[in-house]
């Protein structure tokens, strides 16, 4: 697709550059895309660009196909005149109203014409959201609904408009894949995975990691994803790893107004806050029985404001994880802001080897930080390599320290990766740092590791040398295998 | 101490106030005391007080006692002119620089006599800071030397000026303990744990976590404890977690003149940012190559304010969590910043018994996100409930979920808790949120509070009905209880 160009991976997530002709903007990736409902200007879109570097919003085209006091204005002055933002914009359709009241009065073609008509850069079609709750028949066909219109939007001319074509499937792996599949080969631009929001407003985010996953892998690599209606900041790490690069936040306005604060951590009430835990220009400048002292509208913007700082800045700080290498162990500590985050990260270990395709061979320092880290892609791949080790000695010591001379070869022994020859002691990701005491599950991927290597070496005889590994891991060894507790040694 | 006044616990944490008599002022703890340098103002004590909100500050009285520059006018103004500053003012004394070079001029009363000429609020003796590699020995013998000093300091008059008691006894949790409780026992006022630093900048946070708890073992719950030295905001969380009240921060300036940047995961250097992590109004009205192309001294005051925002913004998230009761849970996201402050959590957790003394019984609701979280306090508090419950009833079901009427009780089973009767189901800690899928410590946890249970009841006969739980649970259960597995049940 040569509208999105991929730069940086760790994991599944990138750093991405989507060309927008229409608007002959580039808007690097992952982005944040504020909603703006014309009706309602918490932080005006250019206030958005100017304080928080906002390069791509969205608005509700069927909202402005349907208000009187906005459509003849859009049609004639355009998007970008009517909101003042010179950036890119991205129009929704009907969609999300026919999710919400059951039925709409405009077709693919219609809105598809209106959105191009009112200056859209990147439009989208009347797919059909499918709830999270539904059978398997409806989410079938309900799909066979949303290809068909994929289909006509395909057919539309669009101009240099980009389109949206979402994917559904319910919760469904096969279906969503399925779907993916379909709406990467219809040669529309950009890759929204719809009907999510219920998901995510019930915290189910090991069900989105799943969906996302499954949608990736009908995808071509090259394909942009935009999980609609993700918005906050707590889940942009973990989404993004997923291979999520775009996000859209009503969040942002929708929460100020109800007095709600959003951090990376989750959600706070105002009224329970003693003090501001935030550094950003708002809460550096006021506490929180100042902010509940103004005025409504007042307050209500300050805390748009807040809002949007924790969001803009958790995308830069997940792009900057990307860059660095880092982005895995960013997911470790807001998987830790929620069981749900738990879950949602260990979803996403279950798809390591999906991650691993992209995740790059050299990369900052892994650091082992929990019990899920030991199923991190860079473990997996090291024990796939020592499926690959021909060993050229007859015994061999993997061990955690020292050298011994009985031995032809000595390897180091390191959890969770297991063993590697010592050249290999400074390259990504033997490199790693990991605790003083690692848990079990570092210890049992060692072990699977040295399964690994004797495994693809029959013929050498292979002794452990290990500091008091607990039981479970040492029951993973093989048989065969010899094993010495260094901490029960003394010395020599 | 009736300087000092504690009102909300987590774990060990508090939030705190210290009345300081001589400047006036109260202090809200946990506090942070940027260090002054009169040398080098890179952020002026005003600016602290008015953009920071800085109520404290720290400056050492050694440099200006040895001062042409300040001698006289620290005499003759006060530190509160000199540094134009209305908050109150802690200084050291020569113990750092005694550490550092390995004498100075000065001793206990003189310098103390100097902080009180100068206006100092809050003073520090001659301490004798014993280095992390001291031998016993050595340890025991500065230890005698500071505890003189101490005692010297006691004896000396001082007005209403505060005076430190530091803690010193190297690595040795003992002979901390011993220390914190003759320091405790010279009514002095405030405590700090000396010598950490260079456990610190080893990122050895399992050994300061132990040191710490090994002070507060010593000292009365009312003494106010100062972790001398540790103003990475990256640590404050655990640190408080294990009952530390002051913090102070020269890093802030430090690293300012070095290009390096502290966030809450660690510290980076501006030339590796591409992206700046972090909503302050310094990093929300920059970019990376903006900053660097600042002249030197703007830029190392931009980063300086940066580097101050972050730290402060970090102190009102931690009295934010203390005040709703979840600091352990922003430890358990801190914990994964590096493997390090993994272990520094592992060792806080050693300390649970202690910990769970000063934990409230009723708190904001427990968040299982790690296998870390089945050893926090509240666990082990529902286990020793358990020891005490007397079951009055021949047979009982202890059930991950549903009843069964076959049973004279059924009560509830929640990892990491174990058994519960139902009527406590809407009490701290058991309206726990758990991931779908906890990981084995958790099932053995409350396979421990089973076990618990059932001795403490040995003529009940109990089933426990578990939802595939593994078998290093199962084969944590006693013998006679019987197990049935409801994950391969079909209904009823």
């Amino acid at each position: 697709m040569d509208h999105f160009e991929v730069r940086d991976y760790d994991a599944a997530g990138r750093i991405g550059e989507l060309r927008v002709p229409r608007a002959g903007v580039t808007v690097e990736t992952p982005a944040l895309l504020p909603v703006i409902n014309p009706h309602l200007r918490t932080v005006t879109p250019r206030a958005l660009e100017r304080d928080f570097g906002a390069e791509i919003l969205i608005t509700n085209s069927y909202i402005l196909y349907n208000s009187d006091k906005y459509r003849e204005r859009a049609l004639s002055e355009g998007l970008h005149d009517l909101y003042d933002f010179s950036g890119a914009i991205m129009t929704d359709s009907g969609s999300f109203q026919l999710a919400e009241y059951g039925d709409i009065d405009v077709d693919t073609p219609e809105i598809l014409s209106f959105q191009r008509d009112i200056g859209s850069d990147i439009a989208t079609p009347v797919d059909i959201p499918t709830s999270p709750t539904a059978s398997r028949e409806q989410a079938e066909r309900e799909l066979d609904e949303t290809q068909t219109a994929l289909e006509t939007a395909a057919g539309v001319d669009t101009g240099d408009m980009l389109v949206n074509a979402p994917i559904q499937g319910a919760t469904y792996p096969d279906l969503r894949e399925r779907a993916a599949d379909h709406a990467y080969g219809t040669g529309l631009d950009v890759f929204p995975v719809g009907a999510v929001v219920p998901l995510l407003n019930d915290y189910r985010y090991a069900e989105m990691v799943d969906i996302v996953a499954a949608a990736k892998r009908g995808l071509g690599a090259d394909a942009p994803v935009h999980l609609f209606g993700a918005g906050h900041p707590m889940m942009f790490a973990l989404a993004a790893a997923a291979g999520c690069d775009l996000f859209d936040s009503a969040a942002y306005a929708l929460y100020a107004r109800d007095d709600r604060y959003l951090t990376v951590r989750g959600t706070e009430h105002l009224a329970d806050l003693e003090y501001l835990p935030c550094s950003c220009p708002i809460c550096t400048d006021h506490t929180p029985s100042g902010l509940a002292a103004h005025g409504d509208d007042r307050r209500e913007e300050l805390l748009a404001r807040h809002n949007l700082h924790v969001t803009y800045a958790e995308i830069r700080r997940v792009k900057q994880a990307i860059r660095q290498g880092n982005l895995l162990e960013l997911v470790e500590e807001r998987a830790r802001a929620h069981p749900a985050m738990t879950d949602g990260y260990r979803a996403l270990l279950d798809h390591a080897e999906q991650l691993e395709r992209t995740d790059p061979t050299r990369k900052s320092t892994f650091f082992h930080v929990s019990a899920e880290s030991a199923r991190r892609p860079a473990v997996g791949r090291h024990h796939d390599r020592l499926d690959r080790f021909a060993v050229d000695a007859d015994t061999v010591l993997l061990t955690e320290g020292g050298n011994n001379d009985r031995f032809d070869e000595t390897w180091r022994l390191k959890p969770p990766f297991g063993p590697f020859p010592r050249g290999l002691s400074k390259t990504y990701p033997l490199t790693a740092q990991v605790p003083n005491r690692p848990s079990r599950p570092a210890y049992e991927a060692a072990a699977e590791g040295v399964d690994r290597l004797v495994a693809a070496n029959p013929d050498v005889e292979f002794t452990v040398g290990h500091f008091g590994w607990p039981a479970s891991a040492l029951d993973h060894l093989p048989e065969r295998v010899d094993r010495i507790d260094l901490s029960e040694e003394d010395g020599g």
